[in-house]
């Protein structure tokens, strides 16, 4: 694919976000099939560094790994109320198999509530048999109207944790332990500042009693929700009947939980970090991060830089770009375009003078660095680069969190706000937990994005629709 | 789930897998969803391990990991005739998406050469763009009539690689390449012994120019393909108009490959070493390779066996099973079942006299080690044991090759045996790759496993069924 100019974020934010994606060999859109996109090597890569740095996490907090069928009894979703209210809309039908019109059609997976419901009911019987602590990575479909890349596909990749507990406390306690891994992550790995949450009644996941989510804020300001991590009660424990004995001899509901990030993720990643140039990522989740480009003009240079080249790719593991047929400067665009944190160039008066020039990808600074002291400064900068990114997303992010005491306040800061012009805000305003309140904001299409678990403002105050008191502030945003 | 009786092997192996499958914690059927499975924890973690062994090896080998969408167009399939032959059969059809009846449908795929056909098409233009090798982790569904767990499920996990090269000699080379990195693993890590060898044409790929396998031999003698690796020639390339630009400035349809493994493996796996006391798991794939299993009757004894027990399973990281309300014999029962290599147990005796005793799962031997010498000795141990068990399947194989010259001595071999009763053997005989030939083997339900790359028999010789000359013997056996 030839490369091609970026459109500038101040031109069209969400054109630029497709051109990086697609610039940067994250992804490309499947418009043969409705809403999707093949992620492409760079895209796929970084999911494969944020895969790991969770199912550590989740390792590590006693979750074990399963696989439930993609396929789902339609008559499953029909089971709890409020789920099936909520999927019903979204659902990829199969109907026809093995050259049959199916008796009862499958869907696809939208999420996995129910069928994993269904096999809890087998599974469990007495408290010795919880927590039951699982996880599954898998894909799901969603048919979405308005789709874009990462951010809404009709079908992702994520994991999706669902745990049974004895009791109410000990779900609650797992929900808010997965919430502060995502943020976790979020927060050291992608350099993403997210504030911890709860839904409110209206944007809670369909079927839970109380929806948690970690909120991220893009360049543009628009929110992105960036993971959620749910209460589902004994909601689906009795639609599947999941009963156990408790210790006291007892027949009670499990209290369940379920949790997930997506792909979707990247789509963060990427409006926070990214620059007019293309794609930036935060070394700690840069599949390359280090590529050295030795320069030569003439067949006799060649020899001698390639030697130092070869030499110090192996000694710090550095992707060496010996492609041919491809002027230097090609190759410096080529590796700007695809986020890498640093690149090395290495030309005949490097290799006399014994250094080598390194570029910063963030800031765009170069530095002549002694070959002796190049694994040292690597450290040193993608360490820099890293927290640089996360400090800088944290002050665009604390810059555009503002209060609003009224609600004309807040529509006027936010009427105007679009994915494409930018200009979004957090606005901190006292608003009641109640669907008609959330029903108003959409008017102008706004959303209460969260209520903070930590209220870093002033407290109870009056909501700004029916002047009853609430006890802190919640955020309202435009978001994706 | 309570634990029960594992039917012996001699009395029905189909019985005996399913309860070993079972009771290993490795899946279970869910009926609810046609020939579908759950994949429990220690059979995903046994797959994780498959997934890791085989992703370092493609990505030390050039391969970049990406994603196709699920859903492919009705229409792909159409492109490439002898696929969608093969393949219409099995389809799941997606009809009905976002409450609306679709204009075409999707099918599930069953294999993505279609859809990777029509983006190769897209990101090839020149010989520069090739050699182009991708790998993705994924789902597919293939409708099948019968199904067992692991080894034929509706649903299955696999890995598909599908490259495009610019000359035949190169997607050659990739094929074995890749078949030889099928082997590596199974014999090594799986302790699998298998044979590599082509497909005849009437079992190839749908679509392929020719198939490659490895075959591998189960307890019962009946032959389980364990992994394909596929010369697509040019076919796929001229059903979605893959052309490129060669260095000599001509155009040509690229030359492609497929090559896959599944959760089919596990079940290999399982099949290969497991007992009649349940799984059996070669220590390199093990989840969990040493178990300790702390034993005291009074509450005196307690303290003391457990601060030993703490010590030596966090110097040795083994996993400590410490579950209150269990005996130590349900608990070695408990670890047997689920195949776990050395499991130790530490007593009060123990204790005092600065010993465990130390229990191989293979061949059920209990030895006293001291303390000081545990780290070595299980070192030791799970090495032997990884050898061993490779050791007794090649044993089993040779013992179970045999040759034959006619087709009544093939037949008169294979006739009686199923995969309950058991008998198998691997019949070596010529046999002319021609598809009248494999269908008179159908006629008694064997099939020609594949030819042998290496030919470890006699040469040439005359064909069992025409009596024409045929270069060397295949392997004809009953098969999953």
């Amino acid at each position: 694919m030839a490369e091609s100019r970026i459109t500038p974020r101040a031109q069209d934010f969400a054109a630029w976000y497709q051109d990086v994606v697609l610039q940067g060999d994250m992804a490309e859109p499947a418009e043969i099939v409705k809403g999707c996109m093949v992620i492409k090597p760079n895209g796929y890569a970084v999911w494969e560094a944020l895969q790991r740095a969770f199912d550590d996490r989740f390792k590590a907090t006693g979750h074990q790994n399963v696989y439930f069928p993609l396929l789902i009894p339609q008559s499953f979703l029909k089971k709890e109320a409020e789920h099936v209210a909520g999927f019903a809309p979204e659902l990829a039908v199969v109907t026809i198999a093995g050259g049959k019109e199916l008796e009862e059609p499958y869907v696809i997976r939208p999420t996995s509530e129910t069928i994993v419901g269904h096999f809890f009911a087998r599974w469990i019987q007495s408290y010795r048999d919880l927590p039951l602590l699982l996880n599954q990575w898998a894909n799901v479909v969603r048919w979405e109207l308005r789709t874009r890349m990462f951010l809404r596909t009709t079908e992702f990749l994520w994991q999706e944790g669902h745990t049974a507990h004895a009791t109410h406390q000990e779900a609650r306690e797992e929900v808010l332990r997965i919430l502060a891994i995502y943020a976790e992550v979020a927060e050291d790995l992608m350099a993403m500042p997210v504030i911890k949450g709860v839904k409110t009644d209206a944007e809670k996941f369909a079927g839970a009693l109380q929806s948690f989510s970690i909120e991220a804020m893009m360049q543009n300001g628009l929110a992105l929700q960036a993971g959620t991590s749910h209460d589902l009660g004994q909601n689906f424990g009795r639609a599947f009947d999941v009963k156990f004995q408790t210790n006291e001899g007892k027949l009670d509901y499990v209290w369940q939980t379920s949790w997930g990030v997506s792909t979707r993720l990247i789509g963060g990643l990427i409006m926070t970090h990214s620059d007019d140039k293309g794609l930036v990522l935060p070394p700690k989740v840069a599949p390359v991060p280090v590529v050295l480009v030795p320069i030569y003009r003439k067949e006799e240079e060649r020899s001698s830089v390639m030697e130092v080249a070869q030499k110090i790719g192996k000694d710090l593991n550095a992707k060496l770009d010996i492609r041919e047929g491809q002027t230097p400067g090609a190759k410096f665009f080529h590796w700007e375009r695809r986020g890498v944190p640093i690149v090395i160039e290495l030309g005949p008066r490097d290799v006399a003078s014994g250094s080598v020039v390194l570029k910063r990808r963030d800031t765009g600074a170069k530095e002549v660095i002694p070959q002796t002291e190049l694994r040292a400064k690597i450290d040193t900068t993608l360490a820099t680069m890293q927290t640089d990114l996360h400090q800088a997303a944290r002050q665009r992010l604390k810059q555009n969190c503002v209060t609003a005491d009224s609600l004309a306040q807040v529509e006027e800061i936010l009427r105007n706000v679009t994915a494409e012009k930018g200009g979004g805000k957090f606005v901190f305003a006292h608003i009641k937990d109640d669907p008609t309140c959330d029903a108003r904001l959409k008017e102008f299409k706004a959303t209460v994005r969260c209520i903070p678990l930590v209220d870093e403002h002033d407290g109870p105050g009056k909501c700004i629709i029916t002047g009853e008191p609430v006890d802190r502030r919640a955020v309202i945003a435009k978001s994706y």
